[in-house]
Formats: structure tokens, sequence, C-alpha cells
């Protein structure tokens, strides 16, 4: 759906579209078979899969990408977080949260080789370890080192600060409820304000909450697939993404240990260049 | 998950949040059981049914809000859309496509009264013009009058102005295809210029495409709730909407007739102004 056009109103896009040229690792990573891995849970946060989840069902359209989405079983996984206790011993009720069914593709053991495996944040965390359920943990674990990238999105880097892998790295996570994230992670250099952490080596990403996902997305595929056909899918899409990962006025406005409060908390922002058609 | 907090850096913003006194109809519309209804199809957009969705669903921890998911039948709606052919007569094989499947929850003789209607964009429209499928102009025909509002999304327009209820209201559409859309409603007030359009008596919502369907939830969300909680969940969200309507980059990127040629394709943007929890 998404068309390209020359771009000629900014000069200075213009610009940016000169360092564009594909690298030898993009070129391969075009012409393989990108296999992506979605972990999904009761109480998943919609957005945290399906904003990132459009970028990629977009460019599958012109790279061979194929998608699973993973749980315990293949019963339909609900959105709806079940009901947990509070720390006070109350319980939190959660039955009048939408109950969105989605048919996961297949199971922590039948899950084929990732090359991407991405993590989702949502409320449905809190019951998984009040019931000590470490099974996603398990799943992380056993599969980092097989995957070529492993992405969070939210209270998704929880999971991921659980299974180990975030020790020695640096990671952010959603700024809403900071605290109760980065507690799981006490090895990790943890980034205040962050729209999205790139980690060292390019491996780990993790983003902050949920829409930033998408932003996180967004860099990760131009990393990975260059900006040509990236740009063109996000304009498709009509998106215009925060491009700056360290850009982060959540951090400010939710009061964030050690995040910037000089930050600018507004940003100037378009549409990527765009490229024209071959 | 929203947390709000007071904002104190930018005085601009205090000013803002003084209109925020709720309005007799947005204190009645906080305590009527809403009834949202999406409707499903095979091949729809990912982000124009979940993008939106997120926000509703936040709220409905706030408000009684229900959600019904509306396809010809209870079987399992996949997000690829069906192969179809182009005008000179060739497939478009769309079988690389990601096959996401989301369980419906009526059809469209079980649904509910509907307060809220909100129709998707997807490539799968396509194959449903072809096919000389009719039954989401229908549906949408015959609740019309009986919904407070009814929202589309991107190519969604195009079942609207299809089923007739666009005729001599203001609307717009997806850019990107814009030609494609538009033709569907001669009696229609195309805006060329647009990132979601209200129309005259606040009934009828029409975005542009994909993600521009979520600035207008927000939009159509604070009219209908007031700015307090609705702003509140979009924060929580991370989210930086587009606020401006008549801000639309993509009409001048894809060079939709009409469209205005001496906008600014930037926007300054920042989170929205929170307040106080009570």
């Amino acid at each position: 759906m998404a068309r390209l056009f020359t771009f000629p109103l900014l000069a200075l896009w213009t610009c940016l579209s000169m360092s564009t040229a594909l690298t030898p690792d993009q070129i391969a990573n075009g012409n393989r078979n990108m296999t992506v891995g979605y972990i999904l849970y009761p109480g998943f946060t919609i957005l945290d899969v399906f904003g990132p989840l459009q970028f990629l069902n977009d460019l599958s359209y012109t790279f061979p990408i194929t998608l699973s989405l993973i749980a315990t079983s293949l019963s339909p996984v609900t959105s709806r977080p079940p009901n947990h206790h509070l720390p006070d011993g109350s319980t939190m009720d959660m039955s009048h949260a939408f109950d969105l069914h989605l048919l996961p593709t297949h199971t922590f053991t039948t899950a084929p080789p990732l090359d991407i495996l991405i993590v989702p944040g949502g409320a449905g965390d809190l019951s998984l370890i009040e019931h000590a359920d470490r099974s996603i943990e398990s799943f992380i674990a056993s599969r980092f080192n097989s995957t070529s990238y492993i992405l969070s999105v939210c209270s998704g880097a929880g999971f991921l600060a659980r299974a180990g892998v975030l020790d020695g790295r640096r990671a952010t996570a959603t700024k809403s409820v900071w605290a109760g994230i980065v507690k799981y992670g006490p090895k990790t250099e943890w980034v205040a304000s962050a729209r999205w952490v790139r980690d060292g080596d390019g491996k780990v990403w993790t983003s902050s909450g949920v829409t930033a996902g998408m932003d996180m997305m967004v860099a990760f595929l131009r990393e990975v697939y260059g900006e040509e056909k990236v740009n063109g899918v996000v304009n498709g899409a009509e998106y215009v993404p925060h491009t700056d990962s360290r850009w982060d006025p959540f951090s400010v406005l939710f009061k964030v240990p050690g995040a910037d409060m000089n930050m600018s908390l507004t940003e100037t922002v378009g549409p990527l260049p765009s490229f024209p058609e071959e």
C-alpha cells in the first residue's frame, strides 16, 4: 500500500537521504527469510503488540518475513489481564477490561528458530509474577543465544531482566511504572530518559511505554533493512515517528529518578524522507 | 496503568488546562454504558483497529465501555487480505502477508445496539468490492440512525461512502490511495488536507491513513469524555498525539489534488497536559 515519492520541499531531508546507501548487512538481511516471534500472554497490552507489528507486516510485502505468535498453548490469548493481588492484599479487579482474543500460532515448545524475538508489556505480567510462572523468562533465556535480535516494549523489559539477558546491558522500560520494572534488573544499566535504548552490539533493544515501541521498531527496521523501504512503509502508514532515542518527555512527566529534567518536552517532527521508486 | 501528574514546566500548558471543566454532555457520557462496535473483515489493517482501540481499552478502566468485534461470522478473522484482481486482470498475491487471527464477538445479525461504530480500513476491501459483497455497507446503513457516533480509519471511509452515510457531509480518507476512495463519495465534500475530519454535528468522524486514526480517536475521546481522564490515558500510553486536525503532511507527500501545498510539513508536538489526581 505504501507509495514512495521524491520529496522536494525540504533541503534538509534531501541531505538526510544522501546517507542511505545500503550496507552489505542490510542487503543480506533483505534477502534472508527473517523469522519473527511475538510472545503473548493473558493481559498483553494491545498496542505493544500491534503497533510495531504493523510496520513488520507492511515490510513483509517486500521482504521475506514470517510471523509466529507464541504462547503457553494454542488457545486464544486474551488482552484482559487476570485479576491479581495488590501489595495490601486487596484484589485488582480487571473484569471490566476489553476481552480481545488473538490466536497464537505456536507454543513455547513448538516455536520455530527465531531471528527476532519481541516481548510486549502488559498488566498481565503481575499475575504471572504472583503465580511464580516463569515460562516466558525460561523461553527467553533458552532462545537468547540463537536469536539475532531481541526487543521489548514497555513493561516487557521486566521479562528480559528476570530472564537475566539484560545483565551488564543498557536498557529502558515504561516510565509509568518505572520502579516496578527496574527492580528486576539490578545488574542492568537502566537509562532513565530514553524513548528507546539500543544496547551496544545492537542485539538488544528495549523501549519505553506502549507507543514508544513503534518508534523503536522504526529505528530498528531502518538499521536492519536500510531506510529506503522502511521509510516508505512508515509513510504509507502516515506515521510520524520520533527518531531521537534520547527524547523522552514522559521520563520528566512521570518524574523518573535520574531523568534529564532540562530536556525540551516538545519536539519538532515530520514525515521520514522518501525515495523515488526504483 | 495511567498515572496523572501536575505538570509545572510549561505555562502554556497550564493555560490550556484551564479550559477543561467538563460539559454536561461529557459528564453524562462518563456515566453512560457506552457500547463500541468494531467491524472486522479479512484483510483489515492491523493498526487501524488496534491503535484507536488501545485508548478505548484504557478508558474502559475508568468509564463503562463494552466492546463488540463484529464480522460476518464468529470464525477467526485474518488480517491477511484475500488475493484480488488488479484492473489489468492480473492477480494481486497477498499470500506472503501476516496471517493474524482475531476472534469476533458478534455477527452482523447478533450485534448489540451500538453507541459508537468504528470501521477500519484495509486492503481486504478490494476483494469485497470485487465480489460485490455489500454486507458491511448494509450493516452501516442499517445502524447509522441508531448510533451516536460513527468513525472510520484510512480506507474505511470507502465503506461509509458506499453505505451512503457520507452524502452531504465533510470527510477525509487515507492519502496513499486517495483517488481509490473518494470516487465512492460523489456527494461527499472530501477534505484533501486533514489528519481527520469531524463532520458538522460531530456524529461522523473520518481519519486519514492508519496512524491518523489514533490522533482522531484521541480528539474524539477528548470531545466525548473531556480532557482530564483521556489525557491521562494518552500519557499513560506515552503517546504524543497530533492535535491539529488540519495538519496533514501526507496530503502533500502523496500529492493529493487540492492539498494545501504551503503547509508546514513539520509540527512541534509534546505530551498532552496532565491533571492532578482527584
